[in-house]
């Protein structure tokens, strides 16, 4: 009997989702339908495969929405986070599993006890981060657990990066996701994580500044920043008494130096917008967050408001992005700074056809057995194929695809609204990603509660 | 016949309004109720007297209010802001007119066609800052009008300081007003301002680090941080062509220098609650915001994350609020960084009973006329006479007293929701407040535009 998969929204990170399935839809006998707003901006190979059926759907209409989701077995939303409560109540009536790889929205957590009453599987945060990183971390931390370790530390980062045959810039990246998300990071609140025992609190102006290295075997050096919501996983894995909780985004040594000059002018906010953005030069953008002078040059105003000095390398960073240009202009009508700078880097940091992404992913878990403190570290990477078959496509959209299976084939059946951190869902999605490429490669560390090769400044 | 002055909210700033229309009463056949939740905490002398009455009064309570409303000629109201717009409506309905010391709310200014219709003045804004700016200001750019002149810039400054006589600290500072405002001040948005014709915006972050500096004869030089509205004084005063247009408060010099390590630390953050406040030593606070080490002293990790030189003069303004103090708890539970600096503060930073406060305001008025440019400077310095008397109550309290007599006198007639920027309202009241010591020193000054003396670091 045909098995009907409706995948909702068939953007950026599908590709590998799309192909997963029709490849297995023979074997499998799944029939994929995909309903989009435009759904005609797909491959061709995909509208013409015979398991496949493109589907003109405004998510917003409610009865053409139910209607489709009556006639799957199961539902894939790959919408913008915002949307999946309506698709999620549909489901629920309409008796449908559900797999998203976005965060568990506060509306979604209550619809649980009713989930569980039908015996519905709402699959959550399973794509890469959140996603991956719950599944190989819970698999090492259950392991510990199993031989009666106790755990001190977990400490997880995560890149979007540029692979480094095409890492052609002096910023060491490209955009490979949505642009905004990178120019807003951090923003909204202090970073809070707890190191050693004691909390710590860093301000979003500071964050870029109190950055700490990591070293993955064959691929260099990388820095990491901290996220805003390490203290949310103690619930979610079970650490509420570990004395380290840090979770971190990664980039290449020196981009956050760079980035941070953004932050300190100001460039980076999004509150307000700026007078006269339409037309506004590269230059003349920088000059509104420096001290006005009838003479000074924006260079060395630059230079003196943020103490850069005359052969500081970052300072070539700057001038790759053309960003003294005073020709060229920002073409946006009341635009704010933020968006503003995304126009900028955009500029410069977009993938050329050839380009091809990079994830990286680190996890550190310390631990006491037998009265030592030990710890592993974990580090995956992936590289992605080109600019449609990226890394990010792939660790997104892979597992999102293998739990869709494998809750069809009832290999996963614990019902709710959940997120992947039991063995009965990470142990079969993990192998199998293996074969795709996607692995972890472990090594014991020295268990040291911090990490000596930090920068605060 | 006797007219009914109803004052509500006896609060810290009514020691020379109250005393004002006590000292006239007589004279001018007024009677004073003070309505407050709690008016036995006013002096003795106060309650005493045969022309004053005293009410307890609930204001959220409706026909409480509203029937000590009915009662009145006019109402004062020295409430907090937010309490102001049920007043304001009672006014309308009963008729009376109504003056406030705050700032026009969207809600207030809603009800100026019916205020106008009722021929009732509701004058707001005329305290010190807004108030005294707006009048003084005013009554400079009118003349230079008259005169055919046309404004190029306006800059102006106000600080809330205390007195020289009483400055015996490191940071020429102490609370002399509510102290949260002073902890959370600059926040919620970048700083904008016009130079020049040029757009200019500061971050939060960097507001402490872009001052510049202003001298009063007889009182030294002061240092001023931008504030963040000063674009609205275009609509207000009708300055919508000038060139520059710059708001400020005004500091010691080396104020800002060091808070603004509160600032880069985090300390001032008032978004989010500190895990186990209650009780945590100064120490232990400072310590939440560096990074962690296990040898490293406190003092040592400051110094390096902000680049404090061993010689650093400011460093000693650190150690003199006893910041580094492993013994000195905060009592607070479940307090924000802000709360808890507030607090530390305060431990070093009240007035002693023997203190006097200073109020400083400074205006720069650039103008072309005949073809030259020109430049007006005008500055006044108000020194207080004790605790309760302070310059604050004194500049506050005064131009609402005034203002109240001026309404009840019919020499402000002019009806509706209004600030007081027009002749009518500033020209009595200014020459009034001359005689009570509160007046501007004139003198004239070479047109620039910018400030030379400017700090970007």
């Amino acid at each position: 009997m045909t098995r009907n998969i409706l995948v909702l929204g068939a953007g950026k990170s599908t590709s590998y989702l799309l192909d997963y399935f029709l490849e297995k839809s023979s074997s499998e006998n799944l029939h994929i339908t995909i309903g989009d707003k435009n759904p005609k901006s797909l491959p061709e190979y995909i509208g013409n495969h015979p398991n496949c059926t493109l589907l003109t759907l405004d998510i917003l209409e409610d009865p053409a929405r139910a209607e489709a989701i009556s006639k799957a077995s199961i539902v894939v939303s790959m919408l913008p986070a915002k949307l999946h409560i309506k698709v999620a109540e549909d489901c629920l009536t309409l008796g449908k599993h559900l797999v998203t790889a976005s965060y568990i929205s506060d509306e979604l957590r209550k619809l649980d006890a009713e989930v569980k009453k039908k015996r519905l599987v709402f699959m959550n945060e399973i794509g890469l981060d959140p996603g991956i990183d719950h599944m190989s971390a819970m698999q090492v931390i259950d392991r510990i657990r199993a031989k009666g370790g106790k755990m001190l530390l977990f400490e997880s980062f995560t890149g979007g990066l540029v692979a480094p045959e095409s890492d052609n810039n002096l910023w060491n990246y490209k955009f490979t996701w949505n642009p905004r998300n990178v120019v807003l990071a951090g923003q909204g609140g202090a970073a809070k994580f707890i190191q050693e025992g004691t909390y710590k609190y860093i301000p979003y102006h500071k964050l870029f500044r109190r950055t700490e290295f990591l070293e993955i075997k064959g691929y260099g050096t990388f820095e990491a920043y901290a996220n805003r919501d390490s203290l949310w996983y103690r619930d979610a894995y079970g650490l509420q008494d570990v004395l380290t909780l840090y979770r971190g985004t990664m980039r290449r040594v020196g981009f956050s130096k760079a980035w941070n000059i953004f932050v300190q002018l100001g460039m980076t906010d999004d509150s307000y917008i700026v007078e006269g953005s339409e037309g506004m030069s590269y230059r003349e953008f920088v000059n509104l967050f420096l001290p006005y002078s009838p003479t000074d040059s924006v260079e060395l105003k630059l230079r003196h408001y943020l103490k850069i000095d005359q052969d500081d390398i970052f300072w070539e960073k700057l001038v790759e992005l053309d960003l003294f240009n005073p020709d060229k202009k920002i073409p946006l009508k009341n635009a704010t700074p933020a968006q503003m700078l995304q126009y900028i880097l955009e500029d410069s940091w977009t993938l050329d056809d050839g380009d091809k992404d990079m994830i990286v992913m680190y996890h550190k878990f310390g631990y006491e057995l037998d009265g030592k403190k030990k710890q592993i570290d974990a580090s995956m990477v992936v590289i992605g194929e080109n600019r449609t078959h990226t890394a990010m496509a792939k660790t997104v959209g892979l597992p999102v695809a293998m739990a869709t299976l494998d809750i069809l084939n009832r290999k996963i059946t614990t019902p709710g609204v959940q997120i992947p951190i039991s063995k009965e869902v990470y142990r079969p999605i993990l192998s199998e990603l293996a074969e795709y490429g996607i692995r972890f490669n472990e090594f014991d560390a020295p268990y040291l509660g911090y990490n000596p090769d930090s920068v605060a400044g």
